[in-house]
């Protein structure tokens, strides 16, 4: 369980990017690989939209009450950890449209929409700008013409702005939003824990990446420390930025019992480390680089998410649900550039582990440069289709939706 | 001057990219040139940021004004064709640092600040954003610390977002901003004006990408046309924006006289006009093709400004200036990747040839391809040498202040 800690001051990081020297490393470094390429985020996000589209009817119910409850003239809806790729627009789309259509059914006044998308200042937003006109007009086709009314009188329904900064900071003013959806983001702690290194900085994580079997306890208590410390704040913050009534739903990686160790997601990043140990027995990485390498990722369980809530206590919590998500038998195909659908022939771990290199190439490139991923990431497709020949592995996703107080 | 037309109802384009088929093009196409290499527009606006400066003053007594009569606990500012470089960040800063100097002087309470950085989605937004983390850090220095405060509660006093669109459309919700600047931008029209060709689609101003002396009277008057329609859509937009008593500091090129053809901007364009017949005669271009171009450009007269913003009655216009910026004898500098400062050894033609390159190769690469590039700004530096050696180019720039009625 995670350890108390008295709540941390709030962040001087604002939309914009944040300024505390700490998270500096992860904010100015970390983001999903941009663009549309074959290692791109864009085409290796499959599996994180399977998992939004599992709870896609809580997301929209969310949004959905908290409209009706508060029939707002303006609705503020911000994505928080946006990426870039399909998933992004496809969210927003659906939100809005639900909303939309609520209004009709129920003859209430449509909103005007404005929807902030925010990530690190890393993220590739030019690509998510770029579509923005033919989404726009995507939008107002399927709306039946008449992209005008909603809020203002004869303006437009829906602005659309890019964000900024690290969610580990604040990012709007108070009283500014009544809808934040999060998915696939807060699993990413603020920085890699402190408590793994000594006073020398020497890693107490020798030879692993993330907690693994062979991590002393101190590994797992200052990983769930940091969780505990980074989910707290990011509470406090949306409290300020929401509206009284106004919600959450936020969708991010789990573990399935208060145990460390289990075949969802700690056992991706125990074959990341085994792939590193294939490289440095080639001679290909140095043993004491991956030493010093930790991912700033953590898998929470179910109570010390609820604890964290509750202990912060600015929210109710209105559902904390877990649920499998794989990609197995997924299609894992892509539009090319002249918008035909495409197949991949990948087998299952090599998909695995480009949606893993998507998320993981900007870390690794900082730390070892960029020569070793291609044989990295090789590796690691072999060692998943080895695994995954002999047992599943099945992520365990949360869904969290929380109603400010 | 310019033909009255009837004022044209509201684009339903709005932040996040417009949906009129009409303008299209532009918006998809038209963009600075991104990055930070040696045709970047960052490495090549020397001489809009020296525009810009000379009425730096302007601007900022502008929004001292604004802030001073209004005294707002958020104030919102926009910057309506931001570009990507140097400048886009510089005069934010010296905006925010204006506020809050004289919020401590009069001890008014210093506002929170909500930044918009619009350009079009194609504008390189990610160069911007990755420059904010140090700039926020710079920001929060000579304010001498404490990041927090103005506005919320302990929250950051400055939020800053990119919102991607085109201005001729409305880009934010009615009386969201307090503020609006926009420089070396208004001179950029919808879209190439309609009138310039007639109803097989043949151009009426062959061999001229611009107006020039060999074109027919109706091609200045399809600019002007154009023009008229497109800063008036401006004015109605905006005047839904802003708040009551808030200003608008509108910087872009004009024409000295109610002559259009002069030795300040449109003679620019001649020059380029003329390489291009270089390029014809050696058979790297097809002159249909060139026949077929026209820039999206207009530099109106003082009278033509006037009579807008007059006839579209939202705005009282507390200044209209006109004065000449030229680079002549200007640094030439740029930071390296290592932040130092380094000399582009180039003679001044060269020098406003890769000006004009930066700004109009998006659009001659979508028409021509990027082929030709090099060789038409190699003769077009060496066409603009020759000129300058007998008579100096000065363009003309205008600094229009309205304010909101």
């Amino acid at each position: 369980m995670a350890s108390k800690s008295p709540k941390p001051s709030i962040s001087t990081a604002a939309c914009g990017g944040g300024t505390t020297t700490t998270t500096m490393d992860v904010e100015k470094v970390f983001h999903m690989n941009g663009g549309t390429g074959q290692t791109s985020y864009s085409k290796n996000s499959s599996l994180q939209k399977k998992a939004s589209d599992k709870v896609k009817h809580v997301t929209l119910e969310s949004i959905e009450r908290v409209f009706v409850t508060t029939v707002p003239r303006s609705m503020g809806i911000a994505d928080l950890g946006c990426s870039s790729g399909p998933n992004t627009l496809s969210s927003v789309k659906d939100m809005v449209e639900r909303v939309g259509r609520t209004s009709r059914t129920l003859g209430l006044p449509e909103p005007e929409f404005r929807v902030y998308l925010n990530d690190l200042p890393t993220n590739d937003f030019n690509s998510i700008f770029q579509a923005l006109p033919e989404f726009q007009a995507e939008l107002k086709r399927e709306r039946g013409g008449g992209g005008e009314g909603g809020g203002g009188e004869g303006g437009p329904w829906i602005y659309i702005a890019g964000c900024p900064g690290t969610f580990y900071g604040r990012l709007f003013p108070e009283n500014w939003l009544h809808f934040i959806y999060s998915s696939n983001s807060l699993h990413w702690l603020s920085k890699v824990p402190p408590g793994l290194y000594d006073a020398e900085g020497r890693s107490k994580n020798k030879g692993s990446v993330y907690i693994t079997e062979g991590s002393p306890p101190e590994v797992a208590q200052a990983y769930a420390h940091q969780f505990n410390l980074d989910f707290s704040l990011f509470l406090g913050l949306r409290s300020k930025e929401l509206i009284m009534g106004g919600k959450m739903v936020l969708i991010f990686l789990g573990r399935e019992t208060s145990i460390h160790i289990d075949r969802g997601n700690s056992f991706l990043w125990d074959l990341l480390t085994k792939a590193f140990s294939t490289l440095i027995s080639k001679g290909e990485v140095e043993e004491e680089k991956v030493d010093a390498y930790d991912v700033h990722f953590y898998a929470p369980s179910m109570e010390e998410v609820e604890e964290a809530v509750e202990s912060e206590g600015s929210f109710e919590m209105e559902m904390l649900q877990m649920f499998g998500a794989d990609n197995k038998g997924g299609e894992d195909s892509y539009k090319n550039d002249d918008g035909e659908m495409m197949m991949m022939m990948r087998s299952y771990g090599r998909r695995v582990a480009m949606g893993v290199r998507a998320v993981q190439e900007s870390m690794l490139t900082h730390h070892f440069g960029g020569g070793i991923l291609d044989s990295l990431f090789e590796e690691y497709g072999r060692l998943l289709d080895l695994e995954l020949g002999i047992q599943h592995i099945t992520p365990i996703t949360f869904v969290l939706v929380l109603r400010k107080l």
